[in-house]
């Protein structure tokens, strides 16, 4: 549990690295960026590590409270309706959500050179695979962690494509993310 | 074309953006990651924006090369040699190419603040799917342009995971790598 105070810097931090990336994150540039005096994000977070490890720590709630809100829609029906609530949250994460993934992704490429954060972010990505096996097991699918893990890091590779990647400055339209949702879901559950 | 020189510095930055990332990326650390006097980057490069431009065009050539030598493999043949190419390829990028993908990486995410890198990214990364789009219609795609995006997309997020993201610590070994590959095609391709 952390307090108000914490949780305002953390979210300008993620703020600044959507903005800035990695490259303009320091603990002055959040201090402007939550209208607070200077020194502020340096008391709160003594070091570059611990801010990154709030950061990530914001988002895995976001991505949990994103599956509680998701999984009583899904659990009990079929795979269009998966389909269709994939499509959704893809078409969220793809317009209001685009920031809270840039920022994400810059602190995963900051993770590789920091094995603390790359453990808080399997630990975090690990306990959300689960869950979302949980739904495709609940569906019928063959082998639910392994396509868990594959339908999570296809899903991500179509965010990142049309955020930051080849297609930033051509996103894919409503049609679009429809098509590409029944394509994840055809691949991992049986019988289409 | 561009000369020897050029390739070499701009090879180096490709290395320094994948050991020290976007925020470790100056003229300096290239010159001295090139083994060459302080000031050689400067010289071939002015600007930064220049030296990005350049790593982008070498991975460009790079992705080209791969595709050259794969096509040849894939377009008379079936589903089960596309898998077979795509579980290698991938198998590939995951070791001996890791390096190189993370520095594609931080490229694509400075391209996010920076619009003529993104339109580099753009322009070379849509003739890179329209090849992988005549590979697919070559196999019986239903809707090649649409799924090259698709499938592109998807393994870009499946390398993502596994080199960056939560999996990092923990790679896809070889039986997962050939799931996912062929989890890939058969979404790509009908009458599986």
């Amino acid at each position: 549990m952390i307090s108000a105070r914490h949780r305002l810097l953390a979210d300008a931090a993620l703020d600044v690295l959507a903005r800035d990336g990695s490259r303009g994150l320091t603990h002055r540039a959040v201090d402007t960026a939550a209208g607070l005096p200077a020194g502020s994000t340096s008391y709160y977070y003594r070091s570059r590590a611990a801010l990154l490890s709030a950061c990530v720590q914001r988002l895995v709630e976001d991505d949990h409270s994103e599956l509680d809100a998701l999984t009583p829609l899904i659990t009990a029906t079929d795979r269009t309706t998966l389909a269709r609530s994939l499509a959704e949250i893809l078409h969220r994460w793809l317009t209001t959500g685009r920031q809270r993934h840039l920022a994400r992704y810059e602190l995963t490429l900051e993770s590789v050179r920091r094995p603390e954060v790359a453990a808080q972010l399997h630990r975090s990505g690990s306990a959300l695979r689960e869950r979302i096996a949980a739904v495709l097991a609940g569906l019928g699918a063959g082998d639910p962690p392994r396509q868990a893990r594959w339908l999570v890091a296809c899903i991500d590779g179509i965010l990142f494509d049309n955020i930051a990647g080849a297609n930033a400055t051509t996103p894919l339209d409503a049609d679009g993310v429809d098509a590409a949702a029944r394509d994840l879901v055809d691949a991992v559950l049986p019988g289409r």
